[in-house]
């Protein structure tokens, strides 16, 4: 648990960043929504502030003054039992408050937030700094989600804008020779056992027995993936599982074919495709055909985390500044670059047990029709990270940074 | 017609019109597109540009540079033989390019325009100067949609944004009693018989057999629709058309109900609902139950235009800056306020001919599942209007500023 | 206005008419309902009884006893006014009432309608006479409508069975070259003005002014359509309607293509294509469009009218028994065959008063977004026929027997 | 095993019980299919004959000739490997063949079967012994289809027809207090592991962890049902997960209000709520939401599979000729009545190999987006039941005889 002050510091570095991330952005990008399971990177900088101002602020701090009475409804995500919602799939249509407002919101946040720690820096308590370190991880998943977001409504945009054209670019020329981590059978303990902070998803920690497997050193490649194209990995039936079958998807999200070649949409603009990356934004349904294509496996969410434990928690994230997928070096990528999708469909571990209140509604109530990804990504935050971390989505969700890592046996 | 430099003239009053009617917006609101129906300001700002572009510039400018090479498709609205066309559900996600660079764009094209009209001065070639017309009455089309979907826009915004709250505001306390115009049998001509601009629709003018009948001097009120609605006439089937019926409308489009009152979207923000002036934003379907209910019937296009070719052409329109209707006064409403609908299906005339070429499709495509209306409106430009003008919507179309003159006999 | 007597006898003719037609098919086949605007075999057997039992036995017919208390739900097509209604698109789910059930039904309401005529002889009222006689043009209309939903249920079943293998077949080897008729222009009236039954849309008799036209003497063939298909009628944009081109038809209905040939469903099952035949069950889009490539235009409803209202109404109706269009000879087709398309919107005539009470939902609350067709067609009852028919279909509608007349001027 | 002998006995014995399942029904039950997710009769009693042909006679009984051309694609259901397929939605608009026919197909099969069977007694093969029972287990599978299609079949109509009347109802009157049975934490074994037949996705048998758990002894009832929805249980969010909240449901499928009581649609038609039995034809949503509302959980596949493990397989089964769950006695109830929703996810078992050829179709490619069910309910037959027997649906299915066993712990 970090002390009141760590804390402080935390909170105006994360809080520091998400704007940071948007200031590439022109006022009309801040805008967009461009499907409904996308948010306008307007709407993500109000509602993780709407997340302190209605959790902390409005309930905890003496003679805080509400912004807006409206905007507890305008920002509020899912929260059913915190009251009436927008509707997610008119998120794009909110032209007002503009963007301006919004900053200005967030600063009123941070404002009162900046007394709160005054407050707290005196008489901490615990529950009320638990809440703060949830609000901050919360608002570092939204820092992934706006560039995701970001990255997908541009790209259906025709002029293909870029996102940025800095991002830096540590390319390594050529992808490593595959190698297979081997691990015995046993009867192991997985979920999280520290004492920082890890999301109510994670816990309890529990026993879990694992038969002997392999599990992949690195993740599938674009020029692996194109060989299971070659080999008319889409058109074959008995490759894929029939709900994945009838969305009929031909080819990765943001793939477009250019003659012969591919280009690819990146945050930095349409590229020619590189074979030596990480395939990426694919669906459940196509890691799952392109695994058995390859008379392997997705490896199930214990048997990545047993391997990740081991790990030390480096590799391509957020902070590299590259923001896409690397190819592989000597050592392999176990954390980074992209979330691997596993066979595991998100679940409550054994004895599970949601926060109180409405932050129970956090992680508990998407428990179904979901599958587990692990190992962070190219736009997470490596301080985000850790071996237990679950993230999920939907089997037919590509506009994520997924990628394929395969197991054996 | 105008000689090149009256017409040059009014190019550049028209083309800074619909600057100055966007000029209370903010950026975010340029760029929403609520309903398929309606198109983002910053589209129609580039589309009326685009229109010079492709039909005076690129053919007949020389020397002309176009903008940017994908111009043609994002801002071609349904020419089909120009070319592809971005689809019209997506334009509210084109944040590229942004307001100033569609800005950039128009101010391009008003400087060829310019060049070319020094060459028309010296050298007027009359196919050139009509399709400058044309272009100009087609940008005055889009200043009364740009209106339209402004409101609409606004509307769907809890926060209920109002466009401008300086509207003007001639507010005429009661409304006249209604008076009938009476009209005798016989044969009549309709259609467009001036040497001005008229679109290819308004001809040929044409003889058509009248009965006798009388029009309503005015239009119906928001008080007289309260009878209707108290008098249970959205839950009465018998007075509706059967595919309004499964429409299941409530109320007009705008109003919501405040306790026993009802409240109404306007351009200058939410109002109470004032009972003296014209009910407006109605359907086909609405217009028609209503005038059923009150024993009477909608007028056809014809005997509108027979009628108001003997009025002159005055009223509340675009130039009144109220964007509101008013109350009748004494001299009843004949032009401007509201569109009023009529019960003919819009239609091509007798030996009508659409314009030659891509123009073709500027009216005729459209003659198939829609309404006539006729009069202009208070969003309408005066020197717009004529008593030959055909406007037309889907019968349950409601975002247009549309209302109800009755017809009896 | 035909006597009791008259009467008696045409109901036993009509009703047992209805059976006739349904005698080919199979208890499977009466269950079907392939679209939304189909309905199931014995869903219109029962209806037409419920019109009876519900407008004439349960008002008007002493101690006449209800067959089932939930039929007057299950099988009220669209009365809104009598009461609640199974929805239209479960028809098809209705395997209860038994096809037996529903016989029993219709023989129960004509046995009670036969002590009604005793009734009638004896002490006639003429408004119950004219009940009876809107009755059995009802269930006339609905003859047709069971000949046009087998076709379309069979058409679905890859099996392609066909309705009846003994269909008379009296081909005419050779269409005639088509010839125009030449009608001056003037002052005209429509309208039904006979002493004879009519609907009441086809009034009143009113003036209409007509310009000079020619009207085609016959229908235009499946050669004549093929050659619009050959010339790319259906890519070409700059003859489509703009709600058509949405659809993106490719072919008529029933066709398929065999090769370098065309397949077409009938009635008796899957034929080769003759080009002699009138081209049929195209929408009102593809009618308009090929009239636009032929340089001519579809007629208005009242050319039509004035034209056939001098024509003896023979030609190629149901009582020929082939139940398909057929080429035309030398006399050319005026009547039968195909219903030909106009260019008019189904509205009310100047005047129009619907019928009192819940009939009066017959026709005129449809009178919107539809297109009247003239003429009737091979499934239609010759004594069903009339010069002021008016029959109406939606733009987008292919599965009733329609076909192209084109008028020029 | 069984022998050829033994096999040849029941095949005649399962393919007879079909037959007598539609025995009640009329000729038009047989066509309906009310939603896409089930199939008219006719359809599963000719499928079921399709894969005897296609997977027994057509590659492997000599001289055997085919019966129908296009069956192969009319009556797959699901083989993309095998061919072409008839879309499923429209399953329901094939009056052709007709029942008869089918009838005809299934004795053709039948006739085929007997002259393979005697074949394989002189000389057995042991692949296609196995796929003989694969096909028998296949029909059992389908029996339980038909009695649930049919169910829903008849509920959807408003005359709410009984299946049949003469259904037996050995009735407990009171439900008995539920117990707890209590397990051990250990590490079990789960998956077949017997000589009988067992289907491909319940092996391998593996090992599986599991923490001690409390499971109850019998089903949740109507009674304790209406506790939870007169707590206002489906109008608190808390208890729902997301995807459950936005299906909006209010009561159990076949529940309708009857002024303060319940009746519930069954196979012997509409009846009176027993609060005694228990609640059935309930989502995996609702389940879950009745679950946390009593402060218990939903057990996992494992959890029921080894306490199954250690019971008799006795209960209210098919054989019993209730067809409908019924009160618990003293002894609980372990097998039949419902399936039990878990709380699993349907997934491959660690190792898990589909069947070799097209019926690796049969399980394996739909483990996504299901969840597991377990025990067998009142329209499974006893010999079909096992305790690793995996069902499987969506959360959102309801028409299968699902229901509620609560774990603890």
């Amino acid at each position: 648990m970090q002390t009141p002050q760590q804390l402080h510091q935390r909170y105006q570095q994360v809080r520091k960043l998400s704007e940071q991330i948007c200031s590439p952005l022109a006022v009309e990008d801040y805008q967009i929504q461009a499907i409904i399971e996308t948010s306008p990177p307007k709407w993500h900088l109000a509602h993780v502030s709407w997340f302190f101002e209605t959790f902390l602020l409005k309930p905890h701090h003496k003679d805080y003054q509400v912004f807006h009475p409206q905007y507890e409804m305008l920002f509020n995500s899912y929260y059913e039992t915190v009251g009436a919602l927008h509707p997610r799939p008119k998120r794009g249509l909110l032209a007002r408050p503009t963007i301006d407002e919004i900053y200005a919101y967030r600063h009123a946040v941070d404002e009162a937030m900046e007394a709160f720690f005054d407050v707290l820096e005196n008489c901490p308590d615990e529950k009320l700094l638990f809440f703060i370190e949830l609000g901050l991880n919360h608002e570092q998943q939204h820092q992934e989600l706006l560039l995701m977001d970001i990255k997908y409504n541009f790209s259906v945009n025709p002029l293909k804008p870029a996102y940025r054209n800095d991002l830096a670019n540590h390319r390594i020329d050529t992808t490593s020779v595959l190698q297979w981590h081997e691990q015995e059978a046993g009867l192991y303990e997985i979920g999280d056992s520290s004492n920082n902070f890890a999301y109510d998803n994670e816990s309890p920690r529990h026993r879990h027995y694992l038969a002997d497997f392999s599990l992949a050193n690195r993740l599938v490649t674009n020029g692996e993936y194109l060989a299971f194209m070659e080999d008319k990995g889409y058109q074959r039936s008995e490759l894929w599982l029939a709900d994945g079958w009838q969305k009929n998807e031909q080819q990765p999200l943001y793939w477009q074919q250019d003659g012969q070649d591919y280009l690819e949409m990146t945050l930095g603009g349409l590229r020619a495709l590189n074979p030596d990356e990480p395939v990426c934004h694919i669906s459940y349904y196509e890691a799952d055909a392109y695994a058995r294509w390859a008379g392997k496996r997705l490896p199930t969410e214990a048997e990545i985390e047993v391997v990740l434990a081991d790990k030390a928690i480096v590799g391509n994230f957020f902070d590299q500044d590259i923001l896409h997928p690397q190819a592989a070096g000597a050592d392999g990528q176990w954390y980074g670059d992209l979330w691997a999708w596993t066979s595991t469909a998100y679940h409550p571990y054994p004895g599970f047990k949601p926060l109180e209140g409405s932050a129970g509604e956090y992680n508990g109530k998407f428990m179904c029709n979901q599958m587990v990804l692990r190992g962070g990504c190219c736009v997470t935050s490596q301080d985000h990270m850790r071996a237990s971390y679950r993230n999920f989505f939907y089997p037919h969700d590509r506009w994520q940074f997924s990628g394929i890592r395969l197991a054996d046996k």
